[in-house]
């Protein structure tokens, strides 16, 4: 059983040391947790969407993906995933995001909020956010049209994927807090350091 | 006549304020810029590809899309576009590119080297460049596999983009140092402020 939960529509930080495995669970179902994470001994080193996409030529990362930061360093690797759909596209939803799209009066601060709580001890401050690793998150890109969707997540109940670092990371997590993304159904992410 | 030229394979950066527009000229056809922006007066926010595609909802940002910073805030509008196809998902090529995407052993340092160059005065340190708007790149995504293919510009000589500045931005641009990207010849990039 993994031994941390994050509850729904939060979010989280820790350390994940260089060799250690990550298990990220879903274990309703439909989920998402927008992942970020930085070099621990110079958080200016952070994990680069446009760097990774570049090197793997592709959108769609999964198993044997490495991730680089924006100093083309590989952060960790992706070793097992039983979904095999995840997003690196978007940013964190966010206040801002509540209130542009989805209309919201009085918007959540979003997974965008929940990390910038996470990680404001580890030094690290909102606008050094950057785009992050949407586990689970189930976006569509139109080849033709460039449009994007967000489609329910694939992910079932006990889904997992696990990543093995590659440097001494400070990691934030959340269990996202925007309806589209998990079906309009808040629910928790769980995960655990597997050594 | 646009009365500024980016040599082949480099870079620069100025001073645009709210309300100019800034018109970019690719002069020989095929060439792309890698455009990056930050607020002036607080260059802690900068372009964000992430929060621009999520409000857009699409990958593909033409005439009238507005261009968002990682705080949510509009940087610039494009107001005209002569070719309707321009990049935002990959980073700028850099040594790093050259060597493991090209397997080149001395390699060129790239749009990343020449932003880099050209944005230091203005006090950003390269780990600050985040993706760029990678101006007339043509890059595909296959919305079924996820993978992304880099073909020739479709811009043809004299073609342009016309943006307006909605705050007083620091603007890095280069003439882009990648062959894939250019279709394996090195050409200038054109540009003038308009007003």
């Amino acid at each position: 059983m993994p031994n941390h939960v994050i509850p729904p529509r939060s979010g989280t930080a820790f350390i994940l040391r260089q060799g250690q495995r990550l298990k990220v669970t879903d274990p309703q179902g439909e989920q998402v947790s927008d992942f970020v994470c930085f070099n621990l001994n110079d958080t200016a080193e952070y994990l680069s969407s446009g760097r990774t996409i570049d090197y793997a030529e592709t959108i769609f990362l999964t198993t044997g993906h490495p991730f680089y930061s924006n100093r083309s360093n590989v952060m960790f690797e992706m070793v097992e995933d039983t979904v095999g759909r995840h997003d690196f596209l978007l940013t964190p939803c966010s206040a801002d995001t509540f209130r542009i799209i989805y209309g919201h009066e009085q918007p959540h601060r979003g997974c965008f909020g929940n990390l910038s709580e996470a990680l404001a001890p580890h030094g690290i401050t909102p606008d050094r956010i950057p785009i992050c690793f949407n586990i689970f998150m189930h976006v569509t890109v139109d080849g033709d049209t460039g449009k994007v969707g967000v489609l329910p997540p694939k992910s079932r109940a006990g889904d997992y994927v696990i990543i093995e670092a590659k440097m001494d990371l400070i990691v934030g997590m959340t269990a996202c807090s925007a309806e589209m993304s998990n079906n309009y159904s808040f629910k928790p992410i769980a995960y655990e350091v597997l050594a």
